[in-house]
């Protein structure tokens, strides 16, 4: 006898706890594509010399590679390696599609990804991500950039989280201020971007000490950098009069700052509400791989969760792959740790089934009825299961309790005599009888 | 430069294939649900240990083991290996959770799987499984078993590839039979049920063959055998008449017969016209794990493509892993390969986009405007991308058409102006104007 168990760090649910994680991701699917996104699948495998084009890295440390039984007995290298991100996958797809695509080439991508993470709690292994990305070859506009925030809006209005406030940069701009105050390097300029991403999470004086340490950078230059961090704004007027005052400096700081307020001046065209949008120049996405707009996504009443959707504005894509020039712009919703910390923040209600109606069976001489009864409602759209077993009526509502069942309908000898099914809402424990032409109608109204 | 490519033996599409492949999916999960099965998921890698039961077959063979970079250094042998099907790790997660699960438990599983076939056109070494399951705890009424083709009826049904059967058969039956005719040995009856199966395909010559030579059945026997599995039902009358006339011998054949008949009865009261299922008393389904009712699906156009789902009833799930007794009646879809063959037999209608509106844009002052109304229809639940960079209209629309949206939506500064919207339906080409308040009831209700 074998204990039977999963690896660590995958996150496996229950029905009831899988039907919630369901609909979180129909709705973030749905929104994907209410903004003309596309979907794109790609295999969970890809090869290893293609995947891991950047070789040595922190990511590598961390692939998961793959072997036949036939390769495993030949000693062989590992040919396969289980994807780690959907940005690599993507890069890949659209390098060797180029001519079948049509561009901007939008797409959205919801799979798992694979990361040998150590194992701890709240770290995943095996995860969703739920991708958008726009690309565009040779170049896209900015303007794409400014859809992305309507789109996260949209996403998590529907997920029914609370508050949350959508958080905006551009690197341009940053590199711009450094660079006019005499940082140039971009090396060092990415050193100082990776701190001040630091702010938010470990104070101004950590992030002074870092700057004026190990980044020797001058004092005065370091509180300049901290006041330009600091930089929030209150609402969507604020933030443009904001960036008024930063339109100065270097060519890439004024560039930085016409995106920004094109993007925040189509944000608010889209109708994102501008309690749902900021500007937080502490933003900076670890990643030197973004090069414009930068988002995060926190939840107001849970900061400590972190940034719920990140992504950005990056110069190229596929450039391991092609020779072509693939701008794009996009982010990502880590969906399994998401979901973990909402059920642990207690922020997601619990699921109701996707099955509306238990039709229960007292006997067996009953059993003709209530199928007929069940095909009559799933022939109508509502999704039933049939007792096809007489069990007692006790257990046959307790079943349905725990499962999430609403409605239990019942059509014994009386009813069925009478022509009508009694129904009992475990919503709220009312029973009713209806006449069994009208079922189906009365139950699509009540759930309605 | 890497050449962007995957490994051979997968399925990667372009999106308005993967648009086709989703629809399929989704009519799939709908029916499923519709039917009151709930979804888990479980991860893709499991523990070999626990995946790998019975060492040294055919299966084991196709695995591919996994190692993170760590394992694979030290040369460990991989401790993980990906899912060959989704049967096995349905009995772990049974066995696993089987005091929070309630039983029956109905569960769907749709998740994608991984074999080492041999590099073959149309055999895929990553597909998608789509699998139901009723599990019941110590016992099962076959009543579960008659749900089963009333399920598989609604999915082709709404898929609407063209006519199908589904063939039933119960190995009860047929071994009891063999008993009569004085085979009685399980492991010889199991050599026979092999032979048997393969009727369809290397028709009577083939399987006699067989029978009277390496299988040593008397000539006469083989001949019984024979006429037995030429059995075929006309109609739901016919079936039950076909079945009254083996209601003798042993009394396993009694009982697979009492088996049949009732899943025939209850089959005919769910609503399943008797054109779609027959009797097929050859359908024996090549794993010995099956032990009662037996199922496949046939296109009655295209008997060339072979079983497009197919399952049966199983005394036990989970032996390996738990000392309950876990019987149980399940089907598969093997999607990936069946949307494949559909695509190569052209029976799958282009996709249309999930976007049904492209709003276009004639110059950059007409950006507000654009975006507003896209705004409107998502509101109104309408699928809808906007042209952010104003280009040729002629462009925009050879956009729309080749995506496959449906409308495109035009409003310049003439429209804008009389407050109608214009809008082409690329469907038959015609051109409406619609006043702007009622652009989204208009479009909704052309969809509809």
């Amino acid at each position: 006898m074998i204990k039977p168990r999963t690896m660590p760090g995958v996150m496996e649910l229950l029905p009831r706890d899988q039907l919630a994680f369901q609909r979180m991701m129909d709705v973030i699917r749905r929104n994907y594509e209410r903004f003309g996104f596309l979907p794109i699948e790609t295999p969970v495998m890809e090869l290893s010399e293609v995947l891991l084009t950047k070789s040595g890295g922190e990511t590598e440390r961390q692939v998961y590679f793959v072997q036949s039984t036939g390769s495993l007995a030949q000693g062989s290298a590992p040919e396969l390696a289980l994807r780690f991100d959907l940005t690599v996958p993507l890069a890949r797809y659209v390098a060797e599609h180029e001519h079948e695509l049509t561009f901007p080439f939008r797409r959205y991508q919801i799979q798992r990804v694979y990361r040998g993470e150590r194992n701890q709690r709240g770290r995943f292994r095996e995860f969703y991500q739920c991708d958008i990305d726009v690309i565009g070859k040779d170049a896209l506009s900015p303007r794409y950039d400014a859809e992305i925030p309507a789109v996260i809006h949209a996403v998590f209005s529907e997920l029914g989280i609370g508050p949350f406030t959508i958080h905006l940069n551009n690197r341009k701009l940053m590199r711009g201020f450094f660079e006019g105050i005499g940082i140039a390097d971009a090396e060092r300029q990415a050193a100082v971007l990776r701190e001040v991403d630091k702010l938010d999470k470990q104070g101004a004086d950590a992030v002074r000490a870092a700057l004026t340490g190990k980044l020797e950078v001058a004092a005065d230059a370091a509180e300049r950098i901290l006041t330009l961090v600091g930089t929030r704004s209150q609402s969507h007027t604020d933030a443009l009069a904001k960036l008024a005052a930063l339109d100065e400096g270097p060519p890439a700081q004024r560039e930085g700052v016409a995106e920004l307020r094109a993007v925040l001046e189509l944000v608010h065209a889209l109708g994102v509400p501008e309690r749902a949008y900021t500007l937080n120049l502490s933003v900076a996405r670890g990643l030197d791989y973004y090069t414009g707009t930068v988002y995060e996504t926190l939840l107001d009443d849970y900061p400590q969760i972190g940034s719920i959707c990140s992504g950005g504005r990056y110069e190229n894509l596929a450039g391991h792959y092609t020779k072509s020039h693939l701008p794009g712009v996009g982010i990502s919703i880590g969906a399994t740790r998401l979901f973990y910390q909402l059920q642990e923040a207690k922020l997601l209600p619990a699921a109701t089934s996707t099955t509306a109606v238990l039709v229960a069976l007292f006997d067996d001489a009953g059993l003709p009825t209530a199928v007929a009864l069940a095909t009559e409602l799933r022939a109508a759209g509502i999704n039933t299961e049939t007792t096809v077993e007489p069990r007692k009526l006790a257990k046959q509502m307790q079943y349905a309790d725990r499962a999430g069942i609403r409605f239990v309908a019942m059509c014994g000898d009386n009813e069925a005599a009478r022509g009508i099914v009694a129904v009992k809402d475990l919503r709220d424990g009312s029973q009713r009888e209806i006449p069994r032409a009208e079922l189906a109608a009365a139950l699509l109204a009540a759930m309605a």
